[in-house]
């Protein structure tokens, strides 16, 4: 069931160390080469075969993999372990993100890490189990009470599963947030192979804990960071967690100041550092006057018809946002501004091209999306490029 | 603990009927007038009220108000109610929305009609309970799987909370889809005094039944209607409803065309009808350079400062949005055009600005908001119109 | 669905008022005339008309009957409206009496008056639903933890179902216990007319609650007596109630005097007045050497037999018992003393012949029972008897 | 938390094992002995450290040992589990006893293996938690609907903990039914030395399985036996199970030979082996006239007052009874026929006593016993002997 690795020989005798793995495969070793040491989920398509991964690999290794009685218990066991130090991941699809709701918005008020896999299937509600869409790209943003931003990554590939889901859990450390995952069915469940030298990932990043020696505000922040360091579980200080409005102390406040800087706060640590957030790839082709722009399974056909276009008359670039939230605001405008012509490629009805719209108001914006359990061809990509 | 009803009568003898009601009771009221007849819900504030009155109201005329033993349970039993041929209702704070999630997209793609009413409060999580905010706008809109519409409807005091949710359950009829009321704490628990005459609702609108006599296909469309004839729970055919995609005959298919054919027809269904569904109200002034766009509570304020500025050399002119979701984008369009500078004022951190700042790519858009538990003040409007 | 009610007007010009329902509206009837006003229950056969029946009955009269998410919520509900000063009824069958198992200890414990009823049917588990056993007969008894007694009755026949269940509410306020009624499909679901003023029951006997001007233990006893006055709910003191052991003050002790007085007294208040819960009815037909024990439908099939042995060289006396917990010990003594013999008949394989047993040491106590489905015929019965 | 094993060297150089454990841990080495590979429980205690110890030694050794959401979950996991091949355990005290009974009830007619051990403290309800009672001996045998027989050990110490649950697993397996093992606090969490070479069990005794040569019937019996082969999971056929009355082909069934046939069955696997089952041990002094009958940790007390009295002029014998359901009726009988006087000792206000009034009509029954969080001591046994 879970993929295998492979040992070539070259002809010239020469040995390579080959994964043929899928991609949830690839999400669950890149969570465990981060730190994750607690796993907890519920069964569903085609999220669960990153649940098995990790029922095989973190009990051996004294790591807790456990499946909850439900979505809600299952996210509730992770947050309450991260809250505890562990670096923490769960894994489900849409039905399931709507039954993490509760549990994300108070991840992102009591500032938990937690790094979400979303791997996407074609809804609304059941929908079709178990073919692929991107249907959930604005429900992960805004699929919680107030508003508040969290982090969104889209794998392309198995390589990016890997690499993204590393990245994630660093990031989840670094700004004591949720970190969703935005993978899909085919992105997840289709098997590539892999070298293992390409499975690379940033070094594992821990959580700044405060110092022992000083006074200790749980939600104060200092030294221009904006991310209070954390609860230093298990020493000698009282640890105070509340889902309510909270001053720096930790405690239940309703003084308008004081929420207004914790609010303005939760937004900024994110938004203020959208451009070191902003991960991409790119293939520009010179001679190009439109900028194909897509992400995640998408992202594959666009830079396939790019390398078909390349030597003819009417080449097209390719941008693929693997940042999708927040928007990286910079880079787009950046990237956008030498070309005449945007289209917008996404497994959906239109979503992530809202965003675009409003990004780059001076230029000519398309969009090709699907939503039928099928995924969008370079044909497709090509035929909204060339529609007048 | 529910308002009351006065008579007053005039030195002239004349006499009038008065309601001292809060915008909750307001909701209850005009839910019935539309012909609600069963409401289910779990307790929460500031929503709570909703449910006292339809406890008083709906059990002694024959009609069902039951409490669930929680929020996801309330939304199934409003759904099963709706699905065997009544008009239903159920009201939460944001917390609870979360808990609906999962089978709001169950209404979106099976097509019940409900509506829901969102009494908001200061998020994230628990949040302060009870202070108001606006901050579940987008959440509304894209807090479920898939990313299909739905109607948001967005009352600004009692009268509106009483007309707003009759025409509710009319569009939740006509268009089969989740409707859903964005109250918040202020709008919703702050009492007025309206004259009984003034509390005017269109009349109910009952949902279209296939005819008797045909073959019947329960999700098939015919003579350019974009919404399928109600399943005729009761008679003679069989009623098929599943959370899957399905077919115009109900049945589970993964037929690309067929899938696709039915998730175009959930989108355009509504968006098709944004014009028709554009509420609004506004305050136009002569001379006026400046537009303030807001919606719920917040649209008092900007009202009351266009009064005080109505004959100082700068006057402001108001859109008050009453249709959230779909955007009225025709209107807002339309009523921009004349202005240089529009003011967006919302009581959160900036959601619906995003929809403007798409929309209006050639004006200077200005965002001015708050989430810290205080409304938004007619200065501060006017502080956000003067900065430079 | 449920019974109705006739006036038959006799040849004289007499009119009698009659009912032709079933025991389980019997029972209904028989709590609302006690002064029940709270139901709760979850549907099961065959108890489910009763539930019914309370729909109909109670909340037009400001009562309130609902239906819990599952057994579990019922019961919790029950007791809730209990401690709050309302009188209580539930009603189940036998898997529902095992959901109920740990609130029925809590009660015992906390001396909560409520009545339950167990409609039984045959089991184990899911059994034939529905058909007649009186298969809980011990399971009444003894299904909780800590082996603490309580009150069972035994309706024979409608107006028993009525009546008893009336009493029921008396002793279960009296003695603070829960009260069962031992009610099986064929009681319960067979519809027997019935002349109105047959259904007589003892006047409502309500909850002694303490006196407001002294100081007030709420589980101390005082003049002989053996149950506390209740907690003045709604009045100046604090009402206190743990599941815990606890003192007379209600305050948790793990003093060993404390808790085995109170252990003691929660025994003795029930025990020791065996005498006084001794109801039965019997035929007594001189000459008999043979006296037939039975209870619940199975003692009209004993009757019936007496009836057609009468004139007989050889017949039969019977004993109905229609207390079956505490056992009627002096009682059954003194009835059973003039005869040779006891044959005991009971719908099971053999329950409460266990105790006649152990009561009658110097009789031949012979048993003839069923669990199939079938009642005991009065040919069964004697059968048993003839059998050497 | 968990036990120690030592190696104690003598003077002579010889070496001895011992354990120094409690009798929650050698419950579990006695399971794991017997061929145990699945637990499942909700924390309570005094049960908790049988969890403890199954989650340190089942999932290195390929078991499973987990926490369901609750008690309702943690059985229903057994009987899955079970059914599926596994022999199966789960522990809780009286409260959970209580949770299981609906499944208890599908365990009996479905005729599913599994081991439940109640260690019993002092209720009902939450009671003391956490004192030593003896209050469910009726219990176990009579909480769960219907009133089929089941089968219940009661060890005395660490020892009878190890070998009385190995040889429930046997019996579990052999007879189709639940086997409970009935400890209490002090016989479960006292902590003693014991050598390895005690620790002895009766070989692992494996369920009978159909032969896969011949056709099937998943309840049917033969050549003499009173239990059905084990369904052969896993293999060609098609395993039937429903809580409902069936055949023997499996299938739901009303017809009452049928049904009958079945519950007789089901009976007399159980009661017709009564004197198989009849585990005891005892202590018999010459000239006694009195016989203590004692079980579980009173028994030790017992024991000790018949050491202290041995030499005097009123000694007393003593019957341990290591089987409490079915009642060794034989052996009681045989082994009180010597004596004027029987003394029942238990932690309780009196249960088992009541089945050996009913089995030994023709002597004088004493009772002794106790319900405070105490243990009875020898000086409680002689008092109650000594009391004319």
């Amino acid at each position: 069931m879970v993929g295998f690795d492979l040992t070539l020989t070259t002809a010239g005798g020469e040995t390579m160390q080959i994964h043929f793995i899928e991609g949830n495969e690839a999400i669950a070793r890149g969570a465990v080469a981060a730190g994750c040491r607690f796993f907890a989920g519920y069964p569903i398509t085609p999220a669960s075969t990153i649940f098995n991964t990790m029922m095989q690999t973190l009990p051996p290794t004294g790591g807790v993999c456990m499946q909850g009685e439900d979505e809600i218990a299952s996210i509730g066991f992770c947050l309450g372990a991260s809250m505890a130090g562990m670096k923490v991941m769960t894994a489900t699809s849409g039905p399931g993100i709507s039954l993490y709701s509760e549990q994300i918005s108070f991840a992102i008020g009591s500032e938990i890490p937690i790094v979400i896999v979303n791997v996407q299937r074609l809804g609304p509600s059941t929908g079709s189990a178990t073919k692929a869409a991107d249907g959930d790209i604005q429900f992960m943003r805004w699929g919680n009470s107030g508003g508040l931003p969290v982090i969104v990554l889209a794998p392309v590939d198995v390589r990016d599963c890997y690499t993204l889901t590393a990245t994630a859990f660093n990031l989840s450390e670094r700004y004591r947030c949720p970190v969703f995952i935005a993978a899909n069915k085919d992105v997840s469940m289709t098997r590539e192979s892999v070298a293992f030298s390409e499975l690379t990932a940033p070094g594992p990043e821990n959580r700044r804990t405060a110092p022992p020696d000083r006074e200790y505000q749980p939600f104060a922040v200092s030294g221009g960071r904006m991310v209070p360091d954390f609860l230093p579980v298990g020493g000698q200080r009282l640890v105070r967690q509340t889902s309510s409005t909270h001053g720096m102390d930790g405690y239940i406040t309703t003084d308008p100041a004081a929420i207004a800087e914790n609010r303005e706060r939760l937004k900024n640590k994110i938004l203020a550092h959208r451009d070191d957030l902003a991960l991409y790839s790119e293939k520009r082709v010179p001679g190009a006057r439109t900028l194909v722009i897509s992400y995640g399974v998408t992202a594959r056909s666009a830079l396939q018809l790019a390398d078909r276009l390349e030597k003819t008359p009417d080449p097209v670039s390719v941008l693929v946002l693997k940042t999708l939230w927040p928007v990286s605001e910079g880079l787009i405008r950046k990237k956008a501004a030498p070309y005449d012509r945007i289209v917008v490629a996404e497994l959906n009805l239109g979503q992530y091209v809202r965003e675009l719209e409003r990004l780059l108001p001076d230029k000519q914006v398309r969009f090709t999306g699907r939503m039928n359990g099928n995924l969008l061809t370079p044909e497709d990509i090509k035929e909204a490029i060339a529609h007048e």
